[in-house]
């Protein structure tokens, strides 16, 4: 599709994150990896050197020995794009910084995800959101821009209930995740504290999994997001996985559907036509399994590539309408994954 | 309390509940074990044996040497009350044959919780409802009786609505499961299943969690339980935990009560006056954990010696009223535990 | 290579190391699966139905109707070449009647390992073995045969010992493994059994593991093979990992060798010339990591597919000559993918 | 045994080992925590406040309130023995300062386990060496002193081994360790790391369990240690269990002892009669189990208050004399356990 491919960075590029967009930019189409950044303690030093790789897949050989650079626009001038896997913390700061020197700034983070004219994208989802790019530049001045991928909890969950919100309306969901140990970066979660064990609670994490859904469901009016009115209470847990989050959901729908129709629209869901076709769009957007027992995380979770969300168990809700299970890749399409095909997105609608 | 000790049997003595009834009637101060039962292959062999043992703690001395017996009620003459960890299709036509010989059958199966003249007890919740024992007697004709506790999922469960609905109400309740491998039995669930990995179905789970806990919030009327109004939508996840079953609830109640209020009701909860005081009786009923990441089922599933529930996380739901974690030690206080203390009460009403 | 495939069987289909047989035979270039039998009770039954599929590849499409065939030659009159995934009792009697019947069988099961007669095979180690079957098939007056590859763990140790002993003889070596769950078949070892543990025994293992690498590394003398006069003294554990046997070897050589000169030797090592090629060739047969924690199971095990060992760790042993750790994937390279790769040297050979 | 308790104190008391001193001197019959130190960032703070308590046993309630104090002499008045829980850069620092100040100090750290005049002590196995207390106080002008406890692999390998060389002579050993994550400190092991995993090594580790029991098994000659002649050769494992390290030993004896023999001597084994009968002793010394899958680290380690070492598998080694397994609490035999009855031991020599 592309003459010559557009030149990248990835920002946090020795957190796992980091590692895990750096696998996936491997032999990527459109984008090459360029320039690796992260803490200071680290500049200059190979990137094969600075990294605790924990990916099953091996470390790709370009990125070997890649210098590290320092977190700033001016380390990094060929750059169009920036994948930023840092922490909230000091994506507060940089990630501003990039955009206003001109950089479109991917972001996994969670610090701009709630402001009125910054994207917060699942293209399968709310492509059109894209546009609020434009209103981003014009409020602010900047030249580049900041586009956000949601919570890693909230991924697969805004999937499912934008199918079902598109063919019968959602209402109200309560959820439950069972989230796997990947989520919480490297080192993260210590192993005394999840063998045998599970841990009842994600700090932050329930507020995101109750707010990001309806900026995403919410619709897009030339202006602004109007938030969608569904309704969300949410518990979170850490549990000893590897990879892959499960959520429990009941919904409330605004017309009935039986399991039936429900799976079938769940099976049959397209994204919106802007986000088909794309190098990471998702093959199928949802699998929905029939078996009892399924999705399963390790099973399930590389289905489509980890892009695709996986849905089963899809029953009858005593209170609410329905009751399900979805499973997605928390760090292949719950972040690094997200903002690439959020990238792709951006790039396919003209806007870099 | 006794001059001497009663004589005690228990059936399905092999399997995982049977091992952890005679860990805890070791030592009992009222019951002693003279018979131990087991299917028809193992007859006759001694206990340690016939019996993969999987608990941590060591089988006691007396239980070695035993010899297992069939499963039928003249192989035992002198007991009184036999504890049954028998599979449910077993329990189904065994344990009406050993109440009709005169046994009390104090039975951890599901077979008959669901009977409306067989009491379904948690003697800290509705210990009133042993009295159903006179009405099952007279109307089956039998000299001894079934007295059942719930699922293990139900059991913690229902003891934190128990004390929110004697306060406040509880009219509705969407519940998640994380439980424990040994709720499975051994073997139970395979390694190759469950490591790095859950499980988002335990079969026939959901509906006992749904319905058991209207029985034991139901009212006695004297002739029958009138079941409770609460309406409960249940998902069961099993996890790699060795024991606890953790479950996260959102409640509506009848009238509102903040996180603060709700907490000291539960904290305060004392069972009824002819439960407390019993061997068994959980010291105290229930424990508010205030940490944001307590209870853990590794940390706290041997509170009170594994029969007080825990509970914890306890914050507003958006959606309904309260929100909160309970753990439960599913093999003590939701399954053999839950017996004994089922047969202590019984015994000190007369009924024996 | 071949103008139309060799069509081909799996016995013990439905079992785990029979799923791999079916994973890995999935476009394969030169085999094609026409039959897949199991025990008498899934017999007529598609494959997807009498199938727990444990696997995270999923079961190939061809595969899930196919209808399970009992385990009988007359059952199965087009194939050439059988794999057996049987359980050692079934293959005792069972391989011979395929060997009589004029099949080709390539035995996982350990029943005929040790018949002098029978090759006990590791391609890249010693091929030259496969001229056994003459003997084999004059000695016993079959059309068919029987040919073996070792246990699990015997496997990669085997393939390291052997690069050692071409250069510098191997005299004793002292191994201790810790095994994955997977080498244990389905269901196999209980979740309650391994978790937060592990069981520091294998039953009959350590018996193979002492003789079969005195085999394989035996010289075939164009009638019979000399058994090596290695001495080995093998410890064998069971682990929380899925797949991948961990091997701590210490070995004594017979000529010195410095931990720079053996690592040169493992990574240089070469298969037997007639063994390089084939399809399943490991590519490279020896993988030596320099990192100070490696090899991993999780991390290395699919190291060349599978099929490939990895050694890591080789340092001085103050007792003997060398230490060093060995890895190798234990259901590809030490079951089904083993008996494959024998399988492919058979055909090679003209032996077919 | 004593008229008032000695007054004690506890460096690095919010680590892993620390939190297990505290537990373990919790009702000790002879000490009594007056004080707890940690670094100095922690300093003033109560210490429920400032440790994340990881063992299962709840943390004591006299020590919540008790503000933690910095790591030096003069802070700590009263006190007589410091059981130090710190690191070993720190420890290297800190103890000799403590022991100039006066105070007896029982180390767990391994800084100075290989100094001449430093006793490196198993009470069962080398109590006579706990004198060397006299010519370290001589030598160095202290009128405290530094006792240490071996490694925790060492621990548990030598107690058997002494068993063993004091009836039969050891020549040489060959060990593989499979290491709980306790063993680790806290946060230690990233679960990312260790699930589905093993990893092969730990550093430093190696050369002190084959160097420790050279020391532990020597002669004390009344002025220093003659080292023993036992050789060894040790790999080291870090597996997925929570505590208990297990050891595959295999060894050469000085005279031939069948594996009864060598059983009945290591059930027989008792401690030199200066350690018997002190509070934290060992009963039995030695466990020998003789199922064929035991010790197991989840079922065994707490055998005798997780201070016994628990032998199984003994049989006969093709290489040298015998194998077996060796199973010991890593945090109480191996840590903390280990350095308080060291403690008595110096206290009932009078030597305090």
């Amino acid at each position: 599709m592309l003459s010559s491919p557009i030149p990248v960075a990835v920002l946090g590029a020795t957190g796992s994150v980091g590692q895990r967009f750096i696998s996936l930019l491997d032999n990527h189409p459109w984008f090459k990896v360029v320039a690796l950044a992260a803490s200071d303690r680290s500049e200059g030093k190979p990137y094969a050197q600075a990294c605790h790789w924990v990916l099953t897949d091996p470390m790709p050989d370009w990125a070997r020995e890649m210098p590290l650079l320092p977190s700033n626009p001016q380390a990094m001038p060929e750059v169009k794009i920036v994948f930023s896997a840092l922490p909230s913390d000091q994506a507060k700061i940089l990630e501003p910084a990039f955009a206003a020197a001109g950089f479109a700034v991917c972001s996994n983070a969670s610090s701009y995800r709630t402001e009125s004219d910054v994207p917060l994208l699942l293209p399968e989802v709310n492509a059109e959101h894209i546009q609020l790019v434009r209103h981003q530049r014009l409020a602010r001045g900047w030249s580049g821009c900041i586009i956000t991928n949601p919570n890693c909890t909230s991924t697969g969950l805004t999937v499912a209930l934008k199918a079902l919100d598109q063919a019968f309306g959602v209402k109200r969901a309560f959820v439950v995740s069972l989230q796997a140990l990947s989520g919480a970066g490297y080192p993260g979660v210590p192993s005394l504290d999840i063998l045998d064990n599970i841990i009842p609670n994600i700090n932050g994490e329930e507020e995101k999994v109750e707010w990001e859904p309806r900026k995403m469901l919410g619709r897009f009016n030339g202006d602004a997001i109007e938030l969608a009115q569904v309704q969300i209470s949410a518990h979170t847990n850490r549990v000893a996985v590897l990879d892959g989050h499960t959520v429990c959901a009941s919904v409330e729908l605004g017309s009935f559907a039986s399991p039936q129709e429900a799976s079938e629209v769940l099976r049959a869901y397209q994204a919106p036509e802007i986000a088909r076709g794309l190098p990471s769009a998702p093959q199928p957007v949802i699998v929905v399994r029939t078996e009892a027992d399924r999705p399963q995380p390790r099973l399930d979770r590389l289905t489509g590539g980890g892009m695709s969300t996986v849905v089963g168990r899809v029953r009858s809700d005593p209170l609410l309408t329905l009751k399900f299970v979805v499973l997605s890749h928390n760090t292949i399409r719950g972040a690094a994954g997200g903002s690439i095909y959020n990238a792709e997105l951006f790039v396919s609608q003209g806007l870099l």
